[in-house]
């Protein structure tokens, strides 16, 4: 790779504006991890020092991420990722439906035999697709309840409404990663667990959120929300590549359990064998307790940016851009910013196309094609504005002179295509 | 953490002798991990600079592992190491064998609705316990074929008169971890694909062979195998706490399946999503780039410094030590010791909790209990032998002064228990 292109001081002179899709790692991570690469590369099973050194800080480090959700250490366990810890838990799921048929046949379940599945129709691929994988080879069935065009997120009574007897789990993002909306999960596994506690023939439902998007940004607390099962990843919140799952009382013999995808070793109490990626868990830990120390600082820093950025859009491009985001009185992360330019007869993937310095993303990474974001769709935003949609999402590092240098580029950018297109666009003109 | 206790300093005084459970990282692996988290750190499906480099580095990667194996870059998927490997390999045959289904109502395996899988009885549990697990839960039938004592590895005969009609998968560990000794995979795969060639009504055997103890030590060559899968394991070979298997010309619409364990956002081909660990991938790369060219000389240099070590516990301890891992004429890699200390009647980690520069194990690392080793006990090894048996594997840093150093430590720890004992073990004395 060219080393100059590569180099640092290349990098500083992009917009980095995609922290959604992943974040750089805080010097504290790298430190954490590249120390614990040369000092605490034994196997964290073997019973000699190599070994009892790296054990001590895997225990640390889940000790961290623990705190920062107002959990015990040991509901925590380490994983590759958001993906597989949302793979795990949706799979539990299912097991735990067919553990309880023994209710089933007592009570009022029998015409259901397969476990069904609440979502959104929001969720991120590793819910959407897992759930639909389910449906498709007939594991399970799922309603994605659709969200309300008027708040960006499910309501409350909707989801409750989905509820049956063969209900075994409801699983939701907490905050939308394109949108930045924030779902009414706390209200929604309250209104849950009420139900739960008449639940006497069929089995309790569980409870899972993907925080993967709101940690770090908003406050996320277990005890709060009320979940039963929360997925952790760590590259967005200025960690490295590896995830967590929190499962209330894990292994306590409580009602909440957890059904391994992995036989081996026996590691993390054989729920997740293989031998543990020491380093990576050292940043995690060293990126959650960043987090409790700093909440605060981010959320602020971050809304502070956010809305700067929202602001000078507003007045740059005036009735010339649309925030998505922004729906009736939803809450929002306060780091994204989805924002359709509607002064140019072509996609938000062309107008970043056309930046010089923005690096920025139409929605999830994962999805890097030219169609309209289904988020969007789903929330009944016209087709014409959603293939113009961008999504902005700011970081702790950017600073209102990145904005500026930001919105100017995006404005350069727009200014070309509009050239190139002679004039405005025609879209534009109804508006 | 004490910082002494966990400087450079302070572990360069200690001999480790634990290769096996896992390794150091190479200095160029620990550069490219480093390098990537400071500038590779953009997520590799994004379309833009940043994530575009990620990307590149893991292509240059995929690359690289592939050159290391004589395979196709095609060929490999990344993974979280060797656990989830074998575990996604050996799902794949119960799925490969109900997608054949039609051949089985067809063919002449009526009686066998469970899919068959073959195996020995010295895999690692990374392997054994989910063929058990299948068992268990009744999805599949499993045959451990036995090794033999007077080999130390299943012979070719014996796993061939396993085969039946439902057999769809063979998974046989290319090394042994705890005695070292190389089974005969390659003359296997070769009289399975004969067999393979006339199985017209019931699909072909599936061939898989977990390499995780033979890489970087011994050459592994995919086509001289004739592996249809084989799992690698970063931090066997001063790589990272990651893997990857090798399918063979995967995704060519060829014979060789694999089917996901995971669902989400389309990495890795759609076979295994997820954000890729771009800094463990790079590191991963770098640690097979280093095999490839240096292959040669680790093999050399381990097998110069295990044997002088044998030998130097021969010239101290004479008959008091027996050598478990060399049985009859058969191959092992080069740097395992699997040793016996007869003149103490305690067991192997009593030996090595006496030592105090010495850091070894007794067995996989998953398995630090008191109890013999099962897979010396597979071997015939008496209870007596197999109780007093540590692992001594060296690597590629360790040396001729290191061996001296340990044999040394190793003759005060068995001096000092001798000395406890008020003499020589009564079972010695039998020898």
């Amino acid at each position: 790779m060219d080393e100059k292109e590569s180099s640092t001081d290349g990098m500083a002179q992009r917009i980095y504006l995609d922290n959604n899709a992943t974040t750089p790692l805080e010097l504290d991570v790298k430190e954490a991890i590249t120390s614990a690469l040369s000092k605490a590369w034994g196997n964290p099973s073997s019973s000699h020092t190599q070994g009892i050194e790296a054990k001590a800080i895997i225990e640390e480090s889940r000790q961290y991420v623990a705190e920062m959700l107002g959990a015990k250490a040991s509901d925590m366990i380490f994983n590759s990722g958001g993906t597989e810890g949302n793979n795990m838990i949706l799979q539990t799921g299912v097991k735990y439906f067919h553990s309880n048929r023994h209710c089933i046949n007592n009570g009022s379940m029998e015409k259901d035999h397969l476990p069904h599945f609440i979502t959104s129709n929001l969720e991120h691929d590793a819910v959407k697709l897992v759930l639909e994988h389910f449906a498709e080879e007939g594991i399970a069935s799922v309603t994605f309840v659709p969200a309300s065009s008027k708040t960006g997120h499910v309501m409350v009574d909707d989801v409750i409404a989905a509820i049956r007897p063969s209900t075994c789990m409801i699983s939701l993002m907490l905050a939308n990663n394109e949108t930045g909306i924030i779902q009414p999960v706390k209200e929604i596994f309250e209104r849950v667990k009420q139900i739960n506690t008449s639940r006497k023939s069929v089995p309790k439902i569980l409870l899972h959120t993907d925080a993967a998007q709101a940690i770090g940004k908003i406050p996320v607390n277990v005890q709060d929300l009320g979940a039963d099962y929360l997925t952790v990843v760590g590259h967005k919140f200025y960690g490295p590549r590896i995830g967590a799952i929190y499962v209330k009382d894990l292994g306590s013999g409580k009602e909440v359990p957890l059904y391994p995808m992995f036989y081996g070793g026996g590691q993390e109490r054989n729920y997740r064998p293989g031998t543990e990626n020491t380093a990576m868990i050292a940043g995690l830990g060293q990126a959650s307790k960043l987090v409790t120390e700093n909440i605060d600082k981010y959320n602020k820093h971050m809304q502070k940016i956010r809305d700067y950025l929202e602001e000078r859009l507003k007045g740059e491009f005036g009735d010339g851009v649309c925030f998505n985001g922004r729906i009736g009185t939803s809450c929002r992360i306060p780091n994204t910013c989805n924002v359709s330019f509607l002064s140019v007869d072509c996609t938000g993937s062309e107008v970043l196309s056309n930046c010089k310095l923005v690096q920025a993303s139409i929605g999830a990474a994962c999805h890097s094609q030219n169609r309209p974001s289904p988020i969007l769709l789903a929330l009944d935003i016209e087709e014409t504005v959603a293939r113009r949609a961008i999504r902005l999402s700011v970081g702790r590092e950017t600073t209102q002179e990145d904005i500026d240098k930001a919105v100017n580029d995006l404005k350069q950018a727009v200014k070309k295509i509009q050239n190139r297109n002679g004039g405005l666009s025609p879209q534009f003109v109804e508006y």
